[in-house]
């Protein structure tokens, strides 16, 4: 389309890359990467962006939550106040660097051959740039006007508990009537390439321990002992027999892995008093995690009634129907890629499963084959390209 | 019986201990305990029973077997070349004191209220004791003289590797053209009281450490990874879903019995790499070592192709019929504890195992309740009734 903006960003310069730069995305990128923001640390990086988005115009509220370890910065921030509001989601917290070698400076935020280098390119410093940087384009071709009002949503804990992050923010966000009334969320959502995976949903993830106490003794006696491992057998057993389900309209099926089972007996000659057995299910919209908590809770009460068995539920899945929103968040981004994205629901959690409790949301970002690895990057081209996917969705759903 | 050893025992001295010291079993007991043979070494209890034997009129041959740490001493000791010729088999290793706290030295072999204390009490000084104490009242009953032979296989290391032992010792034997006609184990078969039971089998011991590698990723993407878990658990589900028998005409039924599953994955979003686990089967007379060892294979392969399995036949199983030697011992233990034991195939391994491929082999002795435990002990009364029921077997069977 020849109206991106892209085609409206300013040449002439002698920067090979601020020639690029709509928006000033890279820029901002690369500002927000210097800022050494792994959880619970903040570095700079909310503060940076405090700073661009009130030279912009908008209403910024930082948003601190928690004490001591716990205390997290956030930020909420809104350019007009009418309707359809728009709101863009997203953390500038990354994980740590891990033990792998870099190349480069992973707070250095260096470009080589094309490519940004740095912790947080894609996952999501890069996603955060290209909110502002959308905006900034789209108040440029609408002389600083936006028909309804456009939010970012900015926590500093996502990758860590996420307590006091976006949970938080929302509950605030709704006290004061700021709800909006449709969610980007920033995170890296494309496999390989540019345009291939819009997120509509995510599966719900449970986590439950399993440990059966039986009576120990000599394998010689059985009768005198009761194998506990044998009882957790029978459980896991019943539980992975059958699959949970085949799918449904939008989600793969639910997936039950059991990740450790841990006796530590090195006595070949004896049963031991105690087994442990933990699993995670990732589940679709076929099932809550109250009904699968049950339903583990009621095998393993039917196999070994002592057992002690804790769960934790981390996140219920959750559907954004999709309706306007996600409709020009497609069409944008095959008319800036060229690629029809697929509405996807696979994958990890992120804290779109706190958004959708108050609002449609839908995710799409970078490339993320590189978050938290070594040498985390991100094409400059592809930064550029998001900005221009954002400003296009933004066109489409201020029209 | 009026026969009995007892009736012939030394009166009139006034030490009680020695009064009712029919043999001398008590003080032979104590001179063993004594010598401190925790496996592999022998103290001096080899030596002890040496001199005895010896100045009994038996022909004794000291047999070390293996070299540096693997040294094992044994005898074996014959009185007597003429048929039938009448074995009593047994061990003077003993096993470690243990962390528990004694009341008594554990080879200080006192006697508090009519209980012998020391660690081989009952496993199996006792029983070598009452192995001499039996052929001196015997040969005091018939002028010194043997219509058969009498002889005793002794091994320093029954407890531990038994690899230089037992074994070895039949060898040798069998080189000689010195396999006797019938054999008696020592070991203490009695659960609670005397006379409760004789064992004349086995069952088999096969040990088998299963470890499956399979392909490790995240939770939230299985069709990624190959979780090597769930194909541990159809294996272990395909193995012990039935019962391997439901006994035979002298056994019980065979019992696999899973010991360990380790995979030590702490993290709860990971499918890991490997798994393994650790599984005993005592098998009986419907099973061979071998048969069993192919099934695992089998099965293993079928759910997981490249599995690795580790199997250890310690085992076989065997049976003695119940014949001439066994309804000796029977009406021995029945004659003078007033019981008719119970012919037993069940409990543990002995060195019996070695013994029947050679010749009918049957075991009988103390009361095992405080074996390998803090205060091993037996009555002396018990000492005193297994000198005469070894007494009583040989009376019938040289008969
Ligand atoms: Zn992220
Ligand atoms: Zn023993």
């Amino acid at each position: 389309m020849s109206e991106t903006p892209t085609g409206n960003a300013p040449h002439g310069t002698h920067d090979p890359v601020a020639q690029e730069d709509a928006g000033g995305v890279l820029a901002l990128a690369r500002d927000l990467i210097r800022c050494p923001s792994v959880t619970p640390d903040d570095g700079c990086a909310i503060d940076v962006l405090a700073t661009v988005l009130r030279q912009m115009g908008f209403a910024v509220t930082p948003l601190t939550f928690g004490e001591g370890h716990a205390r997290t910065p956030n930020l909420f921030a809104r350019l007009g106040t009418g309707h359809p509001h728009v709101c863009f989601a997203g953390h500038t917290d990354v994980v740590p660097v891990g033990d792998a070698a870099w190349r480069s400076d992973p707070f250095g935020a260096q470009v080589h051959d094309g490519l940004l280098y740095g912790r947080g390119a894609c996952d999501m410093k890069g996603g955060i740039a290209a909110f502002v940087a959308a905006v900034r384009c789209y108040l440029a071709r609408h002389d600083g006007r936006v028909p309804g009002s456009i939010s970012l949503l900015i926590t500093g804990d996502e990758e860590g508990p996420a307590t006091n992050g976006t949970v938080r923010v929302l509950e605030w966000m709704e006290a004061q009537g700021q709800i909006p009334d449709f969610c980007v969320v920033g995170e890296p959502t494309n496999p390989q390439q540019m345009g291939e995976v819009i997120k509509i949903g995510r599966r719900g993830s449970l986590n439950a321990t399993i440990t059966v106490t039986g009576v120990q003794g000599h394998v010689a006696y059985p009768h005198r002992a009761d194998n506990p491992v044998h009882r957790l057998l029978a459980i896991l057993h019943e539980l992975t027999a059958a699959p949970l389900d085949t799918g449904s309209e939008w989600f793969e099926p639910s997936s039950l892995q059991v990740t450790s089972i841990d006796v530590g007996n090195t006595a070949t000659n004896v049963i031991p008093a105690t087994a442990c057995a933990r699993l995670n299910i990732r589940f679709n919209d076929l099932h809550t995690g109250a009904d699968l908590s049950g339903w583990i809770r009621t095998v393993c009460a039917r196999h070994a009634p002592g057992a002690d068995v804790h769960i934790r539920i981390s996140g219920e899945s959750f559907l954004t129907q999709p309706t306007a929103g996600v409709d020009a968040l497609r069409d944008a981004v095959a008319g800036v890629t060229g690629h029809v994205p697929r509405l996807d629901t696979g994958g990890g959690t992120s804290d779109a499963r706190f958004i959708s409790r108050y609002c449609p949301v839908a995710e799409f970002g970078l490339v993320g084959a590189s978050m938290h690895k070594a040498d985390e990057h991100v094409p400059v081209a592809d930064l550029t390209q998001l900005a221009r996917i954002y400003d296009m969705f933004l066109e489409r759903l201020m029209a």
